[in-house]
């Protein structure tokens, strides 16, 4: 596929992915929402579903939607090397792209809120105890989870360059929100389960430097590291396992 | 496919996603139910799996069961235009049957129900924050959505004039039955994700002219065009997109 | 098929449905279980993935697991007749037999059970407003959805006499579990549900004939023909809609 | 498949079984989490697509990840006895692995919680009810509906020596998925459901000798029997109805 096409599905499936889930922080966290208080099965639902449109309308491209899952395929020779700075400029376009929607669907209530100084958290994710070592372990094992899941999982075993074909690809897309939704409730307790760094990086960007939001908080870029760093280790690491041990 | 057939399969459909979607809300909204106060998640998932239902008794017209959808396919070239019109009539007169089904349903309940001018919520769309341009805005968001979905997804692409073949359907009803759910939790908290215009329509009419519930409150028409201009601005706005850049 | 597998696997796959329907309920109304207070989706979903259950074991009979299903395929003419007393016999005693595991499952819960006259209610439903009329209404809506999903759902188009082929069964009883659960959580407020004479009857029978709970509470007879007779009137009103215009 | 390869599937499928399943009680659990008290439905789910994840990444050895399962494929010749013990150690080794990987994901929650002596029911089951015999007959019960399902269900009936072909199990994970989550929400109540030998005995392993937990309480080994022979129980139970009734 040519750089143009690859750049366009992942811009277009990022931008929906990312444009849902921090959708539906806001729409839990903001006051006058109907979904004010949705509680925890509520976001990891949202999210898991939020990959699903993102990745269906993504399928032409292989609908990565995640910088660790390009640089994870590539290493397990499933995707070309020369085509991952394509991939990785348009996943984090894309959650630019989607945060600023994020924050159109919301702009009623983002001038409504009364505390906008602790809206960061709606785009970006912060550990509930930090800790350099510990939160990058803790995305290292959830983002392993999800590429080993890619790798591994037979919805997606036909396939050439990490792109599954036509009629595994619907199925396969409901298993990756099956498993991003248990990556949710089960490893997103510490750290909000970024297991993606255009997930983080891309709205933090957004809202940073972008959104009209009185009042608004610090991005902390402190922190900002850690889910870029911690998703590549851990999906690098399940790449190396396939490549030591493919799946028959 | 003729114009009858059209008629008949749209009416069923949609009288059973608008039972089942409204039926939810009521559910949820009235006392002296099994669900009283269910909650988000107990709302958006019934509504995604009423879509479901709704989609699989209508597959032989392609189950649009939505104006915003069969106008983005008509603008996308996989619906006739001259078979619109009957989609949209069907479509709306579902919207109202099924409204009326659902009172029917909870009939006892909308008598002892202590608040009867509270009830136009169970079955038209309200936004939390009134405002004319960004509740457009967010329900062509949604919209924008399901129809991208719908057009862009690979469960969908085998299929002519917009009516998916026989195997892929009922994985993709699911398909939709997931987005539906995520852009309930995700883009649904400022207006109630009409997200079609005969969803809100039609409940509307027939809470305001045929249901006999005493002391029941206002239509509230002022605010009636939104679930229709937004959800057609911003279907249409994918069905565009889809023309620009058709999936490979 | 002959009779006498259809007796067994109609048994076990009803005894299944039951157990794990039931036992949700349990789950959420009795103390000391780790799903007290689980709440109504917590309940809509065990019972939705109850039917795909106990529909997955039952394949080879066609899984109707629901006399009012089972005369409703037998007038659209997707049943014989002559097997027709076979089901309803199987059915009615894998009621009571899956009511009867269920009470075993949560013995020890039940002989703590500070309210043991209240326990009905975890085996037979009961209206949250007794009215003949109205009640018959409801479950009859209910049931009409749930026999048109079965009839039109193109998951088990493929089929003769009402066995859905080996392919499509899978996917197709997901289906009737995301239909069991909107019908749970959108139509299931008033009556609780039953939608299928077995689920009530035979637990009802077991609950007042064979469980040795202290003090337990009447089995509320007067109620009784409400959940046979709605589930039947509504289930073949959609197999007569079926005759008149059998899907394309 | 050669035990080497069978080791190394059952290892890895089983380690992110258990450590998703333990991850989602920890972050319910365990304060200072986005998960803390997320409920009994969070909690079923957050299992149930657990062991989605870990099948699907263990397709080439069947996913059977768990001894009781083993046992009753091998009772009903689907499995080889000579291949049992391999699957049975990689299955215990991987609850080990796996619940140790949740304790470093979930590291600064464990060193800051407030009582560290209550920890034990992140990682292994408990009765509510304590009572050896009927403790076991809800672990059986329960384990007999997962076992059922694996040698019923059309899902998983077209291949040979218990593993499933290609293209049917990606769909076969998703039913085992809704059968665990139903077999929580439903028959849950009593026991927590470990319907698994090895889900219960490796993290208690692990728990009590392994974690460096300050203040960790007792491993409570008089119970740990009873969540390994009740899943045998009722798994070879559901074996000897398959060999004398195999579905047709």
């Amino acid at each position: 596929m040519d750089a143009g096409s690859i750049f366009l599905w992942e811009l277009l499936g990022t931008s929906v992915l990312i444009l849902l889930g921090t959708g539906v922080v806001a729409n839990h966290v903001l006051r006058r929402t109907n979904g004010n208080g949705g509680g925890p099965l509520f976001i990891n639902v949202g999210w898991g579903f939020a990959v699903f449109a993102g990745a269906s309308v993504a399928a032409p491209s292989g609908a990565h939607l995640n910088p660790a899952l390009t640089l994870s395929l590539a290493v397990a020779d499933r995707t070309e090397w020369a085509d991952v700075p394509v991939y990785l400029v348009a996943q984090l376009l894309g959650g630019v792209l989607g945060a600023l929607l994020c924050w159109a669907t919301y702009k009623l209530q983002f001038d409504d809120h009364p505390e906008p100084g602790g809206t960061l958290g709606i785009f970006a994710t912060a550990p509930q105890i930090p800790d350099r070592l510990w939160n990058v372990v803790t995305e290292a094992v959830g983002t392993f989870v999800l590429v080993a899941f890619v790798l591994f999982s037979p919805a997606f075993r036909t396939t050439e360059g990490g792109i599954p074909d036509f009629g595994n690809s619907a199925l396969g897309y409901a298993g990756v929100a099956f498993v991003v939704i248990v990556i949710g409730t089960s490893l997103g307790g510490p750290t909000g389960y970024a297991i993606n760094p255009a997930r983080d990086l891309g709205p933090r960007i957004a809202y940073a430097f972008l959104m009209p939001i009185k009042g608004k908080g610090a991005a902390q870029w402190g922190y900002s590291w850690v889910p870029v760093v911690g998703p590549i280790v851990g999906g690098v690491l399940a790449a190396l396992l396939f490549l030591a041990y493919p799946a028959a």
